[in-house]
């Protein structure tokens, strides 16, 4: 089996779902229509194993989490996701490894409506890459750097589960069903693109929390210029996080990545019609502080102490 | 130095050429305006160290010959490139490689007029994957699947300049100024997207020259449901091949890829209105054959013998 038989084999009888695809696979180039009124986002991620997954995970989990990984960034755009491509390195041939891949891969496009366009194969270490695609009206899109003094900060989920995951991977000590509830948060997160749409009309700024919440919230106050003030209390953490690693909660919620929520600012006076939408759309998400114009991170303790907050978060060549 | 800051050194300060990027590195996604009555073409394409390149050529090479290759995909699509993200897999931090790399990159964005609108850098053995982007008149583009019996075949330009060069690194017999002349050929191949906007008004279909004439031929071939015939003394060939390889010569002109000329079929009823245009460009394509009704690939040889072509070339996994 060579490079255009695995193609063929493998990644051309996928189906699509999204109607911007005119023709995926097997050309030089795919090609996408952009319904007037909208702009395309982009995004790329690279996934390596070792780094960003373990060799020895399914590979129906690596194809699935890097989907929805890559498809965050869309979501964290205020965007609507379309499309794909995959450039997939690997070490070696094996059609049962790549069968289980493909598996993972085509039920995240499913669940997430987008379609896998094109892609490269190449062979050496383990690696994925994703160029994800997506749509938003055009001036739309939500950067960054649009959060102003006095938006309130919210985070659309729990935080810290991919984390303990993380930390059970080395210490093994979560009881079973505890270990593959976390693991579901690791190995399955969910790219919010639920939310997405709320955050075009409402959100000043976002970001998906990919490095650690205080490592993310920093980019968009560096982006903004300006400052945040989080709230302790109303930081919601995973329960097995207070369960298993009461001391160390915080800072896994803090400074823990891998759990894929978003982190958007919304101006004061949108809040009650912000409100209003996400409870129609029975989505709940946690106000947890407040941009200042001061630059910096503080948070308020449960002691009503202020805290300056490093932004930590994982960093590749550190 | 972490990933930002590497960010923020080497990658942000890139200056943008094109209209369509509404934003480009520094936020979640990127934003690309397309504009009305053009649809998006996108191609994915990974080069991994000791497969594609070679890990001891200079890093401005690398950059340069990867944008071109990328590219070059876009061109086959008869369409305008506008913009492309790297993902970048670093073994280690290097300013230096890192400087040279950027310019090699720059210098190839400027040539061809495009941005460089996001990416990823990551930890790992070097491999550089390059989604590139560009625009197409809705319909238009030339795809692989439109030759039909009697079109006439061209390709871009002379082959096998790229494939001596690979040959000389194993022998190193050619003297200096061919061997820089040959290199040339492989590190910096030209995509042809001078080409692409006659290729939209007249060919039936398009590839471009990347694993070689005959497997890349063959591909058009498959897609559209035709055969070909070639005349081997229409096929033009780099005069350092005959020079220095004569007896192989024509192996290397239709199994030796990385010339990234294009290959393309126009119906015989365009011929003359496409060969004006090509003059009034001042530009230069060479006739090698024609398409058949019947399956697979024949030459004419210069002894009017036909001999049946084995479509081969470069392929990964093989």
């Amino acid at each position: 089996m060579n490079e255009f038989s695995l193609i063929k084999q493998f990644f051309q009888p996928f189906p699509l779902h999204h109607s911007s695809t005119v023709f995926g696979i097997g050309d030089d180039a795919a090609c996408v229509e952009i319904p007037s009124g909208k702009q395309l986002v982009v995004s790329t991620d690279t996934l390596v194993s070792g780094v960003h997954f373990l060799p020895e995970w399914k590979p129906y989990d690596i194809a699935y989490r890097s989907v929805a990984v890559a498809v965050s960034d869309i979501a964290a755009m205020g965007a609507e996701a379309s499309s794909l491509t995959l450039a997939l390195t690997l070490p070696d041939l094996c059609p049962q490894w790549l069968t289980l891949f493909t598996q993972g891969l085509k039920d995240a496009l499913h669940v997430y409506q987008i379609d896998l366009i094109g892609g490269d194969t190449t062979r050496g270490p383990l690696s994925i890459t994703l160029t994800v695609m997506g749509m938003v009206a055009a001036g739309q899109a939500v950067r960054r750097n649009g959060a102003q003094a006095e938006d309130v900060i919210f985070i659309s989920g729990q935080l810290g589960g991919a984390a303990l995951a993380i930390d059970d991977l080395k210490k093994n000590q979560l009881q079973e069903p505890d270990r593959v509830a976390v693991m579901e948060h690791l190995l399955r997160p969910k790219a919010r693109l639920d939310l997405a749409h709320l955050l075009g009309k409402y959100a000043s700024s976002a970001i998906d929390i990919s490095d650690g919440l205080s490592a993310d919230l920093n980019h968009i106050c560096t982006a903004s210029k300006v400052g945040a003030t989080l709230i302790q209390q109303s930081i919601p953490i995973h329960p097995l996080v207070h369960q298993y690693l009461a001391d160390k909660a915080i800072d896994l919620a803090l400074c823990g990545g891998d759990d894929y929520e978003l982190c958007f600012t919304v101006p004061a006076k949108q809040l009650s019609l912000f409100q209003d939408e996400l409870n129609k759309a029975h989505l709940l998400c946690y106000p947890i502080g407040i941009i200042d114009e001061t630059m910096g991170l503080r948070m308020k303790t449960e002691k009503d102490e202020y805290k300056i907050l490093t932004p930590k978060g994982y960093s590749h060549f550190s």
